[in-house]
């Protein structure tokens, strides 16, 4: 039996997903606990999953797509043989341990889905604020839309990459409001988004529509997001099609995928709408889950700052909503689709989900120690996200998502 | 040897790869010539290709993507094998012409290709004009951007199917100007896009921008788009970020996939640039291609009238910048990924790519005889595409892009 912190985010009761090599061996399916990863393709031969009807090659995979699309009633039953396993500490099993566990330090964590197509809502009311403000109308911040509908676009899916990539500061056409033309530069605005996406585990058919009553059951589980956005690209590019090269340089995603059940006991009743929405839009009983999200911030002269606390549950619009909005016209989801929330802000400062907002468009740096300021990130900077739920003796999180920028 | 019409699309000089199955048996590659499709995998089985170093079994699969992959070296001699046995009627191959080649009436074609990312670009210049000129300002039609990049969003590659695909008219969210509030119903401005679109066939790595020089290397080939768009759903979802269940219901593309090569006789210079682009986007030899596009409109009621004569060469950007920009910041393209050019109309009535266009948003209906009439696509109706290359004695065409929207 494995003895595991209790601040651990791989606690019992999480079991999340992943995809791990060691040593340039194969890729395989594998679950998290405590400091350690389990493969499940070991477990297999192992014959852990001998009472499911499963055939463990779907463990031996590069990408968690297959056993996914397997549906809940596999996937949860492969889950729970996990846990009572790792809760009998006189196992069989136990005997083989050095086949199928690894300290979770040596091995590679890979990109855990292969994404179909990716879209990116606009769900977080004080960041579609927060933007209209800035960039609009203060007076009238959101759109006449917003209130109406999960605004949301479709992204990229190709540079969408695993947490611990690193990248280059992107270039592109930068055209400030005082200049003649624009030019061709680096990014002088690279930015964060803060966000949570849905992984998509039940594909629709085409032209049939998901119900708002229907769509968790399309949802296989989370990961954290951060769409990484280049504020000054976009602003020139985005009329009137929408962001492009300001996004689609690089997004990323944590490596473990956190199962819907395993996010249960983290229920929230979400918030009253108003006005009431559409009848397609709306659900008997609406939630959020209750997920606190960090965001750090390391410099490269080697500050680190605690710039943002916001919540999963800060959004206005539901997953629910989101799906059945997205899928009302007739559109199809595929296993491995990508749903991201949109940033994830607050109501009040210290919880807002971009630098854009807690710059306030870079009028009002961040602040670290030794005189050392910030309005967007720099070359050597390294950003990451953190997500855990706390109940009573429960917790599950999402491990880390870490970025740096290449110097 | 085949006898073909000298007037169609699939002479000797195009040989274009698709998808096809017959009598529900397993997809291969096929190309396409005259009234007939020829199967690559039997061909290969046959010897055909035995000079070349290609494992036929790329053939057996149910998308062109791991064909495409091999590269412009493999992909180029297996076509021009095919071409050399064509015009062998005394090839030994022929003996066994009845394993191989089938009427095209009698089989089934395909999506040919995996799409992965799917990106629409807006390259005509009349189309924004157009689009401007209806929907913000006629003395200002153009936003400050178009002319300094090739404006581009991303679509949803998962509802893209091939030529033949009917459709059901899609529901949405629909606010007129003059409603107070949003309501949920079918969409009343049901509309085309005449769109090409490339079909990358080399992948490019993240973090490498692709140059104009480079870009042609690429493309394997080219396909019909059906961009088809639901015009007062777009309207009320799109800002600020861009069309989403206004255009993700449906797209389609013509089953064959013409080659670079095959275009070759095709190519004319691009039109000059004012103002010159930024130094990524600047070509030593830009050019377009001389293709001529028609649009057919079939009324469920049986008039048929051709509605748009444009051409491939109504658009400003080229698609080798369409590609340098795409990659400039880093983004990467995978084989299979597909390129749209955005409608192509031309500048003068009778050229333009969209009702939108044609009716100008519905005031100029479009009159068929026995005095129908149309503004937008009615339950019933059909569009059908048709795109072709005629130079001396050489016809190279697409095929039709053919979709009947349900009653």
């Amino acid at each position: 039996m494995i003895e595991i912190s209790p601040d651990s985010d791989f606690s019992i009761h999480n079991i999340p997903f992943g995809i791990y090599s060691i040593d340039g061996g194969q890729k395989h399916v594998a679950i998290a606990y405590g400091d350690y990863i389990l493969d499940c393709y070991l477990l297999s031969k192992l014959g852990l999953f001998d009472s499911i009807d499963i055939d463990g090659e779907v463990f031996a995979k590069p990408f968690l797509n297959d056993f996914i699309g397997l549906g809940k009633s596999v996937t949860n039953r492969v889950r729970s043989e996990i846990q009572d396993f790792l809760m009998d500490d006189k196992h069989v099993i136990w005997k083989s341990q050095n086949q199928f566990l690894f300290p979770r330090n040596n091995v590679i964590l890979h990109l855990p889905i292969q994404i179909g197509d990716y879209t990116d809502f606009y769900s977080s009311e004080s960041h579609a604020r927060n933007v209209g403000m800035m960039f609009r109308d203060p007076n009238n911040a959101l759109l006449p839309n917003w209130k109406h509908l999960p605004v949301a676009y479709h992204g990229r899916a190709s540079s969408i990459f695993v947490s611990g990539t690193n990248f280059k500061r992107p270039h592109g056409q930068i055209k400030g409001p005082d200049d003649e033309l624009p030019r061709f530069a680096a990014t002088q605005k690279l930015d964060f988004e803060l966000e949570m996406a849905a992984v998509i585990g039940k594909k629709s058919d085409w032209q049939v529509p998901i119900s708002t009553e229907e769509a968790m059951d399309h949802v296989f589980g989370y990961v954290l997001f951060n769409d990484w956005s280049a504020r000054d690209i976009q602003q020139w590019e985005t009329m009137p099609l929408g962001p492009f090269l300001g996004k689609n340089f690089f997004s990323s995603i944590s490596p473990w995928v956190v199962t819907s059940e395993a996010l249960e006991p983290f229920k929230i009743k979400s918030k009253s709408q108003d006005p009431t929405p559409l009848p397609y839009l709306q659900e008997k009983e609406g939630f959020q889950f209750d997920i606190d999200l960090n965001v750090h911030f390391q410099t490269k002269e080697g500050q680190s700052k605690l710039i943002c606390r916001s919540n999963f549950s800060n959004l206005y619009w539901t997953v629910a909503q989101q799906i059945a909005h997205h899928t009302v016209n007739g559109c199809n989801l595929n296993v491995g689709d990508l749903l991201a929330s949109g940033t994830i802000s607050g109501d009040k400062e210290g919880s807002f989900g971009s630098l854009l907002e807690i710059t306030w468009s870079g009028k009002n740096p961040i602040l670290f120690e030794d005189g050392i300021t910030r309005t967007f990130v720099e070359d050597g900077d390294t950003i990451i996200f953190e997500g855990f739920g706390k109940k009573a003796d429960k917790r599950i999180g999402f491990g880390n998502l870490i970025n740096t920028v290449l110097q």
